[in-house]
This record gives structure tokens, sequence and C-alpha cells, in this order.
């Protein structure tokens, strides 16, 4: 068994006797994401399984017995702590446990009763994040960031060789759907002698991918890159809101702080690396004359299957559009195969010094954009720094985000043969300033 | 009652009965800093007050009813999680009680059974730290070693207006104590074409000060300066281990990363807002010419109160150093108020753009220097990047960090008229590479 293994979960014949699963852009059968939620009627949270449009209590099914019993009472638990931990093997045997559950019709008399529609549902954070880090490997956003400020020399030297990465902040990641008040910062307009501080006036999205780390390691020992996938547990989706303004006034010499601290959205659904097999692809070869990676980010399996095949797309929906009842707008959409380094990579790398990445860790891609503009990944880029305003389908324009304006990111895992899953979504809506 | 106001408990005329707290260099009876400590005859941990060569068991007072009454459930628990958050007249009158039950000789045959000799305990970190941000407030650290790389324009233009800050790793903070091991990293010597993956050839140490944050502000909602203090729940030393090397390589554009977290060793003890009261200087007038403070970051009480009176110290110990029972080197010392922003003025810029500070963070000050060489706080500026190598009283020289090297800092609050305390040890000892 490994990481990228198929089996018979992933058989595109087996459907759930929940309806709603079939067909379900995101959670048909194959998927069994895993998320915390609420009940208005009941206290705390629990575990649950988003099964088309419902969710399938995990704590009740344990209570009931009806999963692996070494599981009984990690699944009992109000938060995924312990569950990201749990080794491969127990993963995907209770994954094995649950889709059988979910097709067995005979089954459904005792299971329906623990499915509660996802709109009664309020959906948390997994676990309280343990340390957040941003990683840059998306090649193009690099390049096309790095080409506004350098453009003789997009790429600094060290980017083919390093997967470029820093610490961000794990307090302020929250859920899809809560509202970004938009910040206030310093910043130093280019006309302006000295800085203000003032409400950002370049409020920007980032397109990533979250990795969530399931078992850590100790202090001093690292992951070799084989190990990486073991220490996995999950991917959701990561927008990295950003003050564009703040950004450059602030970054230098030590990165960016309060440009990106005020809030980070994630989609709350953990989709298990199992669930991804099917969709796993080989890494994208590397253009003539780019360095190899360094034996200790260099691994044969990795670059078979290291790569996501997994299509990103982000929409704008604007107040205006929303009160005239206007389709959200897609800004852009794009593969993730546009990664310069694998999810793997990112893991061995951050631990190659012996640094303990620890259970419930975040990891982020960084922006995952491209080279051709349907698929940039920030406004940053669509809008060429604010130079070039977008026309919306709604007739308005935009550089960076106003009031009002919510992004929406989903993606969909696709490949042939199989049927597609997708991650639920990363929404959120900008408040004005304090 | 403010942030700086001195009261009973800080009347030098105060002696406790805990005979070793007389003269004590860090704990005497004007300190009463909160550890977490355990005992290898007893399971679990509990919170502890520094007397002396003692450790009052906090949580034994606490089932003893000898302390606030509103206080003895979280006085009880294995971790400073909550007494950290605790409302500063709170945490005051928990002093006053402790300040009276241990210099009332009459209270002795009750409390001495309480104290264990701080030999016999092992200190562990106060709590689970949330998130821990790295300023970079040492502005003559930021112009030595800025000169090392812009001769001409050592400090960027964003220094004396941005208390510059970034997110570093919380994960890998370790107490005193604790070894290092050597890290391995990608780097690129100057004479190479290629990076290579090797151990650290450029280990260094970072003199710092921690700021134990304790109650919290929402998301989304600034902490006015005038409000800062009120945030703070104590002070600790820090050593930012950095991997020069690997940080010359990794860090642009977003900053150091693996070059700085693999780990940090931080004293035990928090000391707290009112232990320092007496210690509370001025903060320096900014030279000449220097830019005011935004208004959010501008108060009149920080500035009169702001700055910490506090003398640090650096002290090495070689492998050969204690073969030989020589002494440790004292590698430099040099006082806190080297900052060119106060902590109340990092907490409000941290939390300025709405970022939610939380009971546990810890921030650092970044490394605090000097102008003059016998206060550099790192071996990047005492060895002018590794040129100059520094002869140690054993006879042995130091560019950089070898195996089995310890670094200790200490350092001592000390005003007129009133009795200095300290912070405890902040040590760790270099192991080799794995």
């Amino acid at each position: 068994m490994n990481w990228w293994t198929i089996d018979e979960t992933h058989d595109p014949a087996r459907k759930s006797w929940v309806e709603s699963a079939d067909g379900h852009r995101d959670f048909p059968v194959q998927n069994l994401a895993f998320g915390v939620f609420s009940m208005a009627e009941t206290p705390g949270t629990r575990i649950g399984v988003a099964i088309g449009d419902r969710i399938l209590d995990l704590g009740a099914l344990a209570a009931a017995r009806l999963i692996p019993l070494n599981l009984t009472e990690i699944c009992s638990d109000a938060s995924m702590a312990r569950l990201l931990a749990i080794p491969a093997q127990d993963r995907r045997a209770l994954r094995h446990a649950l889709s059988d559950l979910l097709c067995d019709e005979a089954r459904r008399p005792v299971i329906e009763p623990m499915l509660h529609p996802v709109e009664a549902c309020m959906l948390h954070l997994p676990t309280r994040i343990g340390d957040y880090t941003d990683f840059y490997v998306g090649i193009h956003h690099a390049n096309n960031i790095g080409r506004q400020f350098r453009p003789d020399n997009p790429l600094l030297p060290n980017y083919k060789h390093v997967p470029i990465g820093y610490h961000g902040r794990a307090s302020s990641i929250r859920p899809s759907g809560v509202p970004v008040v938009r910040p206030t910062g310093q910043r130093k307009p280019p006309e302006a002698d000295a800085p203000i501080f003032a409400p950002t006036a370049r409020l920007d999205y980032e397109l990533e991918m979250g990795v969530w780390i399931g078992s850590g390691n100790d202090l001093g020992e690292p992951v070799p890159i084989t190990d990486a996938a073991q220490h996995i547990a999950g991917f959701c989706l990561l927008n990295d809101w950003s003050a564009r303004d703040v950004q450059g006034w602030e970054y230098q010499p030590l990165g960016p702080f309060l440009s990106k601290n005020f809030h980070s959205t994630i989609s709350p659904w953990v989709v298990t690396p199992e669930a991804l097999a099917p969709f796993r692809a080989a890494q994208p070869p590397r253009p003539e004359g780019d360095p190899q990676p360094l034996p200790y980010l260099s691994d044969a399996d990795d670059q078979a299957h290291g790569a996501l095949g997994v299509m990103l797309q982000v929409h704008l929906t604007t107040q205006a559009m929303r009160k005239a009842g206007l389709p959200p707008h897609r800004l852009s959409h794009g593969p993730a195969t546009n990664m310069y380094w694998t999810v793997n990579q990112m893991v061995a790398h951050h631990a190659s010094n012996g640094c303990n990445l620890t259970p419930g860790d975040l990891l982020g891609t960084g922006t995952i954009s491209a080279p051709e503009r349907e698929g940039f990944g920030s406004l940053m880029e669509l809008s060429q720094g604010g130079k070039s305003p977008l026309t919306l389908a709604s007739g308005e324009t935009r550089t960076f985000l106003e009031d009002g304006d919510e992004i929406s990111i989903t993606a969909t895992a696709a490949a042939d043969g199989f049927v597609s899953i997708g991650f639920g979504e990363c929404r959120a809506r900008i408040l004005p300033a304090r």
C-alpha cells in the first residue's frame, strides 16, 4: 500500500444510498472528507464526514461501534487533533468502513439518523492549528510577481534549489464563511514622503492549497523525502489574503508580516491522501537547464506520483452583482500541477534541519498561478500590480478588492475513469475597515 | 494602578524566611517569577513560584486555600495557559498573597513543605506556545548586520517607521537546558557554483528578550498602544539560534525560515510586569532627525516608562573549558534599553491590523545589540561575519559555534533603591549534526 494506491473505495461503480452524493461536485462516496461541525440544537463540536449534501456524525457512528474499534475514542473527539495524527493504514481502514456503510443499502436504517443536512450545520476549523507555514512553490506566481519588482531578474537565484517558505500566523486562520475585516496598516504611497497608517487600498486574495500535517517528527530528526507522504493527513483550499501596499513597505528584510497575518481562509473539509490517490500525477519534468533537486529532495516515487491532478478556480461576487442577482465572475482557473515543488518536497525540506512538524500544522503551497493570464492566482497578477483594471461581467472594474466583494475558491480533482471529487468551498466576504 | 506602579511588594526591606532568597541573583522575594515544573517522584507538571533556590508549589498552595480564591482552580493547572491570561489586577493580588506568605515567619511551618529544591525539579515550557513572533527592534543589531550586506545603507528605509517583525516557529521552542542539534541545511558556499546540503558551518546565537502574551484580542480588533501593557503577562530570555549560511541562501524574498526554526531556547521563568515595575525606564529619545512614531505607536506613558532597565549578558563555555575547569567566557553585555521600539509598541503594532494575539503567544525582541563591540548580541557581529575570530580566555578561537559549545544568557534588572532581580538562565549546548 502506497500513498497513491487505488482500491475498491475508488471504484466509479460505487454508489451511496445517500442520493445527493451521486454526481455531487465535491462529496461523492469516493471522497469521504472529514470536518468538524456543530449544530444549533446540541452543544459542542463533533467530527463529521461529508457525503453529498449531508454530514455523517462520526461520533454517533463510533458510539454505535460501527467503525474500527481502535478508532472509536478518537472519532468521538470534539476536534480532529488526534484523528489527523493516525497512521495511513488506520485512516484507510476507516475509509473502507465508511464507504461500506454508506454504500450498503441494508445499513441505511441505522445510519440515516446520523446524517445531518449541511445547511443545518456550522463548520469549524478541523483542529487548533499548531504552526502555519506558507511556501512559494507556484513558480509562475513567483515569476509574475518578481517581474513587477525585478523585470530583468524575476526569479531569485535560490528559487530552483530551495522550496522557499516562511512562517505565517496560525491564530488568524478561519474556516470558509467568516468575513474578513479590511486591515489598517502602515504603508508608504509612492508619492508620499512618509508612511501613513490607513486601511489597505490594495487588498488581494491568493489562491493556494493547504496541507494538513498528520503524524509529526521529533525535534532534531529530519523526515526523509521517502517518508514525507506518511506525515500528510489531508488537503484543503486556502486563501492567503494579502494587503499589497502594507506588504511592499514592511517586507524587507524579514518577509511579509502584518500584510498577511490579519486573516487566512481555509475550506473546512480535510480531503484525505487516500481520496486523492486516483488524481496523483507525475511531477512535470523540469525545463531544460534547470538544476535537479538535491538528494534530500529527490525521490523517484515522488516524481512519478507527487503532483496533484486538481483544477482550481476563483470566483468574485461583488455587492452590486449580488443585488442584481448576477452569477459570480470567474477570475481564474488553472491546474495545481503548476507547482515547482511537490507537497512531499515541502514536508521533507521543512523538516530537513530537524524542525519538528506537529499534528495539526498547516502548510500552504503559496499562490498557484499559471504562465497565462487565465490562470493568474491573485489580483496583483491579474491587474498587473493595479495598473490594468479588470472588467467584470457586471461591467464593474477592479484592480484590488472592494468592501462587500466575496472571493470563492473551489477545486476539482479529476482523472479518466474515476469519479471526480472536490474540496468544498473556501469563501469569504470583505467587511469595511474598523 | 499602572503597569509601572511600585508598591510594598517591591520594598527592599522585605525579606523572605526562605534564606536562599536573600541576596539571590535572580529570585529574591521581590521577583516571584512563575514557572511550570515536574518532579521525578510525582506524575504530571505543576505551576511553581521561584524563591531563592526553591520552587514553591502553587498547586499545593491553592489546595490549602492560601491564595485568592478566584485563582484557586487556575493555579492548580498543569500549565500556565490560563494563569497567563488573568487580568493584571488578579496577578497583582496573587503577587501580594505570595509575598506575604513568603515573608511572614509565622507561615513557615505551613508553607515550607510546599517548597522543593530547584535541583530536584525539571522546568518545562510555561504553556504550549500559540504563535511565536520575532521582532527586530535592536537597532544596533540591524545596523551591524545591515552594514555587512549593505555597507552604504545598513538600515532599510522602513526601519525607523515600522517595528519590523516576522513569524517564527513555535513548535521548536524549548526551555533552557535542552541541547541543540546542529542543523543540516541547504547553503551555497561563496566559491561554489551550486548549493550543498550539509551541517551548518556558521551556527550562531542571538541575544533576545521574550514577551509572553496574556490576554488576547479578537480577530479584527486592534490593541491601542495605551492598552498594550494589559496584554503582556511576563518576560523571559530568548536565544534565537541561527544558521547564518543557511539564512544567507534561503532568506530572499520571504525572510528567514529553516535557518531559524530548528530550535529556540527560552528561560523557563515568567517574570511578571509587576516584578519589573521598579526597573521601568524612559524610552531613550530618538536621535535628532529620526521620524516620530505614527500616532498608533505613540503614547506618553510608554515613552516615560516603556523601556526595560535590564542588563543582559552572554557567556560561552567550550568543551575544552569545561574539561580544564575554566569559568565561562563572557562574550558580551549590554542594556535592554538598546531597543528602538518598546514592547508595548511591538504589541500595538502586531495587533494594529486586527491580528489576534492569544494567551501563550511569545514575542521576541530580536537581537539586542549595542553600538560598541562589548555589547554585540551575536557572533555574526562579534566575528564580523566570520572574518575576525574571537580569542577566548582559554586560548581557543571562535568565529561561529562549535559542537560542545554552550551559550548561557542571563540578565539583571536593577535600579537605585531596589533589590535587583533576574530571569534565571537561558542555556543550551550544541550537539553534533545527526
